[in-house]
C-alpha cells in the first residue's frame, strides 16, 4: 500500500500515520516528494482496507499495490491449471464446449437436445433446474425433477452435466446430481453460496457478475479456493453497460486479461454475452480467437417454444454449424477441438 | 407489448405472429405503417418475455408496454404506503433516520454508538452481524453474537434494529432478533433470499443492487410482496458507473423517480452512496431535498479503528451536526424531523 | 508516480527503470517490499504518462500520485474563486440561477420567457442559438439570428446571457453577443474549442461530458485556464449510466467532490441531468442542498410546442414555484437567494 | 412511434393527443388495451422527438419504432458498401489493415514505421499530426509538419494515409494531405466537424465515441452521409465502462450488430480498445473472427520512447507476427488477407 499525504500534511500527522502502520506489524517507508510525502507500507497488505489509512488526519488517499487475491494469482502459480472432469480436460490446449438449453423443460426436450449437442461435438451438457428470474411471475425451473432429467440425459449420452445452484442449502442436493456446479452471475458475490460450493469436491463454474470487475471475479474465486476447492472455472458472460442494443456487453478484453492474472481456466458465454441468437456465432468465434478455453452455449430444440431466453438460444443445426466453424478455426489458433 | 415487424416481412410471417399471439390468449391488433407493420398484443402481457416474439420470423423487435411489476406499482395503489415499526412511522410526512456502525464489533462499541445516535435523534439502530465482504480474508462479522449485542442495544435505548440477512437459512434466526431485515445490494437478485424474507412478518429494507435498474429493484420488491410481506422499504445506495472518485454514484434522480412508480417508502444511504465520510452530509441533505423518506447512515465511535468501511463512517459528533442540519431543512421541504 | 515492479523483476530491470526515471530529471526512490520492489518518482510528474513506465521490462504498473491539474486545483488556490459577471456574483454565498429555453425559437418566445424568469428571480438568461443535435434532421437552432434575439432580451430585461458555442471559428461571433460562453457536454474534450474560449475574456460555463470523469472535467478546465482565462464555471449535468429511466444520471456526489478538488464555482443542470420535467424540481433542490453555487434550468413558455427538449423544459409557473422553494431552502443551508 | 397513455387517461386527453398527431400530418391509430390506450403514429416519425408527445397530458411515454437513421440503414441499402481508396478496397471479402504510430514524431520515426508496416502487409498508414490530449501539458502533435511527413512516407511506400482532423477549419488543410480523414472518438458528436468532413470528397474513418451507443454512431454517420459524402468507415474502438483494468472495453458485440444495422464497412481498433500492448493481438484476432472488415493498429519503432500511448503501441516485430497470425486466420473465416 502507498499512503499519499496531503500537500499541507504536518510532521505530526505523518508521524501518526507511521505509528499506525508500524502498530499493525508493517514497516513504513517514507519518501519526501517535492509537493508531498508518501509512505510505503511494507508487508502483506492484502487483508488491509485502504480506507483505514485514508481516514487518518493528513492523508489524501491510500493506493493498494498488491492485488488482493493470492490463491487465484498467477504470481504464485505460474502454470495454467488443467482439470479433468469425468475424463474431459479443461484448461489445456483442447477447447471445452458446454451446450444445452437455458432450462430443463421436459424429458423429451432435454434428451433431444443432449443427443443433438453430443452429436455436434459438445463435451458437457448444460441445463437449468433452478432458474434465477427477474420476475416472480416467470417460469422458475423444474427443481429436483430437472436434476433427475439431467442425470438421465447424462446416462444416455455420457456427457457430464453442469447446472446452477442458487442457495447454500441446495448445494448438497445439486452436487448429488451435477458434475459441475454453476454459480450464476447474480450470485457471484453471494458469499454464503461461494463458501458452500467451496466445501464440496465438485468443480465450480463461476460466472462473472454483470457488475463485477475482473478483480472482484478473482476475489469470488478466492472464496472458493480458500475453502479448499481448487477446481474453479471462470466464465466471462457479459457486463452491463450503457449500450442497450445487446442484452449485455461481452467483455472480450477480459478473456486475455484474466488469463494474465490467474492460472484458472476461462470460458465464455456468448449467449448471455449478446442476448441475440444471431450474434452468438460471431461472438463465440471471437472469444475463442481471444484465447478462451471453451464456451458455454444455449441450445434448444425449438427456441420459439422455449420457456425462457427465447431470443438467445440456438437451434441445434445452427449450433452444429458453429461447431464446424470452430473446428476450422482451432488449428490456426493453436487449439484443438 | 408492441411487435414491430421487419420492413420486408411477408404476409405469411405476419399471420404466423398473429396466430402465436392469439394462441397465447391475447388479442392481436394490426397497424400497417408506411414502412412496416406493427402488431399490438392486447391483454396482461406481464408474464411474457419479449424475446418470445422476437424469435419469430419477420419480427424486428418486441417492446413491452406495461411495466412488469404490479403489487409494487402506484398504478394500482395510488396512495403512499405508510408502515409502523415498533411505533416508528415510515413513509409519511416524518423522516425516518437509521444510524449505527457498519458492523457490530464489540459490546462497548455498539452500546456507545446506540446511545450516541439515539441522543442525536435517530429512530432506528443499524449494525451488521453478518457482513458480505469482497475478500475472504476480511472481517466477516460477529454472527449470532452480533445479533445478541444488537438486541441488548435495543433494550438499553428503545431503538428498533435493522440488520442484514445474507442467506435463506439464516432468515428465521435473524428475524428472531431484528425489527427490520435488510437485504443487501449484492443480494438484491438473490431470489431464494427474497422469497424467504417475503415469508416472514418482518419489514424488509431492500437495497438497490449497484448495477440494478429501477425496474429491477421494483421487481425484487415484487418477489417479497408476492410472497405475502407488504412492508418493503426501498433504499437507493449508489450505483456503479465509470466514475471512480467516489465508491459509488448515488442516483439522486432515482429518489423522485421511484416515488412516481411505486407507493413504497424510499430511503437513501449516503454512506455507501459516496464512500467518503466528508461527502456524506451534503449528499444526505440532497437526498432529503429530493424527497427521500429517510436515511440510513453509518456512524462509528472511532472510524479509524473500525474493522470495515473506515473511510465512510461518521464520528458521532459529525452525525449529530448532520441531524441538526436536517432538522432545519425539514420544514421548508414540508417534512418533519 | 509510483512504479510497481513485477514479483519476478530482475535487478537489471530495476536498474533500467531507475536509469530511465533519472534520465527524465526525476529522483528515483527505491523501496524493497516482501514481494516486490516499488520505485517512487520524485518531482513534478504531471506531464508524464504512466504508460511510459508501464512499457519498461519488469514493470507491473505505474500509479500517478499527483492529480494532473494544477491551475484548477484547490491545493494551490485554497480559497473559492468568486467572479462578477455584469454585476452578478457567482461562487460566493449567493446562489446564481440561470434559466431560459433550450433553444431560441422566435422573438416572442425568447422575450416572453426572459421576462418570466426575470420576474421569478433568475439572474442569467440561457438560450441556445447553435444547437448540437443527435440527428441531422432535427432543428439546429436559429444561428446568428438567435444571438441577436438574445441580445434584445438582455436589453429589455437587464439579464446577462449565456449561450453555447460549438466551433472554434464561431467563438468571436458568439463572444460578441454573449456574457457567458457555454461549452456543451459533447464538446468538453473538443480541445480546439477549449483553447479558443480560453483566449477570450468572457467567462466560460463548462459542462461535464456525459462520459467524463471529474478529473477529466478539471483537465478540460485546465485547458481554458492555461490559455489565460480564469473565469471558468463548472457544470454537473448528468452522466451516462446503465439506468435508462432518466435521460442521464445526475451525479450528485460530484458537486461536493468537485468543490473539494477545485476553487472554481460549480453549478448543476437538473434539466439535462434528469430529462423529465417532473423530476427537475426535486433534483434542483437536491443540488443546492449538496452545495451547488447555482443552477441552469430550461424554461419554455409552452413546452408542448417547443422545438427541442420538450420533455424536460419547465413551464414558467413551475419555475416560479421552484424559485419560491429555493428561497425557503437557502437560509438553512447558509446560502442567499 | 407508439404513444402509451396512462392507466387513468381521460377520453379528452386521448382526443387531444390524436389531434396533435394528426395536426403534424401523421395518422393516429388507436388501440384500447385492458389497462390503457395505445396510439400508433403512422408516417415517417424519424424527425420527431418522443419527448414532444411525452409532454402531453395523460401520456406515460412514447416509444420510437423506426430507427432514426436512414441513409446509413441496411433497410434501404441491403448490400454491403464497398469503397476503393487509392486502389485499396474496404468492405468486401478482403481485410483492410491500417497501422502506424499514435503520433508522427519525426521524419525518421514515421519513415521507419511506414516501411515496417508496409513490409508486414498493412494497407494503410496511420499517424496523428493533430493529437487530442486530455492534458494541455502533453505533446499535441507536430501539426502541419506532421502532415508533410505523412505525405513523404506515402510517397516512399505507396501506402495511403489516414490521419485525424480535430476542427472544421482544419478540414481543408488535412484533406489536402490525407487519403482518409479520421474523426476521433471525442469528436464523434462534434456536429460542426461532421458537417465539414461530409462536404469533402475524402473517405471518413468515424470512430465510435467512448460513451456513444451504436445508434448514436450511426446518427453521426448520417450527418456525414446527408452532407453528400457516402464513403464512411465505422470504427469500434472500445467504450467506457466500470471496468478499469483495461483502458476501454472493446465492444465485440457491436461488430456484428453494426453490420446488421448498416451497409457501411466496420473496422476495429484493438489498441485503444484495450490500452495494453499485450492484449492487442488476441483482441485483434477476436475482432476479425467477429466479422470486422479490418483493423487500425498502433505500431511504433520504439514504444518506450514514444511521446504518447506508450503502453499500447506494438513493436514492428510484434505487429508482423500478428499479421502472420491473421493471414492464417482469414481463410477459415472466409476472408482474404
Amino acid at each position: 500500500m502507498i499512503i499519499v499525504m496531503r500537500v499541507n500534511a504536518t510532521a505530526r500527522e505523518i508521524a501518526a500515520v507511521v505509528e499506525r502502520v508500524e502498530g499493525m506489524g508493517f514497516h513504513a517507508h517514507l519518501s519526501e516528494g517535492e509537493e508531498r510525502t508518501i509512505i510505503g507500507v511494507i508487508g502483506d497488505e492484502r487483508p488491509v482496507d485502504p480506507g483505514l489509512f485514508e481516514r487518518l488526519e493528513g492523508v489524501e488517499r491510500a493506493v493498494p499495490i498488491l492485488r488482493p487475491f493470492k490463491l487465484a494469482s498467477r504470481d504464485f502459480h505460474p502454470k495454467d491449471s488443467i482439470f479433468s472432469i469425468n475424463g474431459i480436460k479443461i484448461g489445456g490446449k483442447g477447447l471445452c464446449i458446454m451446450a444445452g438449453p437455458c432450462a430443463v423443460e421436459s424429458r423429451q426436450q432435454i434428451l433431444e437436445v443432449a443427443h443433438a449437442v453430443k452429436e455436434a461435438g459438445a463435451h458437457v451438457l448444460r441445463g437449468g433446474a433452478f432458474k434465477p428470474r427477474t420476475s416472480p411471475y416467470s417460469f422458475q425451473g423444474l427443481g429436483l425433477r430437472g436434476l433427475e432429467l439431467l442425470a438421465e440425459a447424462r446416462e444416455e449420452t455420457g456427457l457430464p452435466i453442469v447446472t446452477e445452484v442458487m442457495a447454500p442449502e441446495a448445494v448438497s442436493m445439486v452436487a448429488h446430481y451435477a458434475d459441475i456446479l454453476q454459480v450464476g452471475a447474480r450470485n457471484m458475490q453471494n458469499f454464503a453460496l461461494l463458501q458452500a460450493v467451496g466445501q464440496t469436491n465438485k468443480p465450480v463454474l463461476l460466472k462473472r457478475g454483470m457488475m463485477a470487475t475482473i478483480e472482484e471475479l478473482l476475489m469470488a474465486a478466492e472464496y472458493i479456493l480458500s475453502n479448499g476447492n481448487s477446481r474453479v472455472i471462470l466464465c466471462e458472460r457479459g457486463i452491463r453497460t450503457f449500450e442497450k442494443y445487446t442484452r449485455n456487453t461481452l467483455d472480450i478484453n477480459a478473456i486475455p486479461a484474466i488469463k494474465q492474472l490467474t492460472h484458472l481456466p476461462v470460458i465464455a458465454d456468448p449467449s448471455h454475452g449478446t442476448g441475440k441468437w444471431d450474434l452468438v456465432a460471431p461472438v463465440a468465434k471471437a472469444c475463442i480467437a481471444a484465447g478462451a478455453d471453451g464456451l458455454i452455449v444455449e441450445v434448444h430444440p425449438d427456441p420459439q417454444q422455449a420457456l425462457s431466453d427465447q431470443a438467445q438460444q440456438l437451434r441445434p443445426e445452427v449450433f452444429a454449424k458453429l461447431m464446424d466453424d470452430l473446428r476450422a478455426l482451432a488449428p490456426p489458433l493453436g487449439r484443438e477441438l
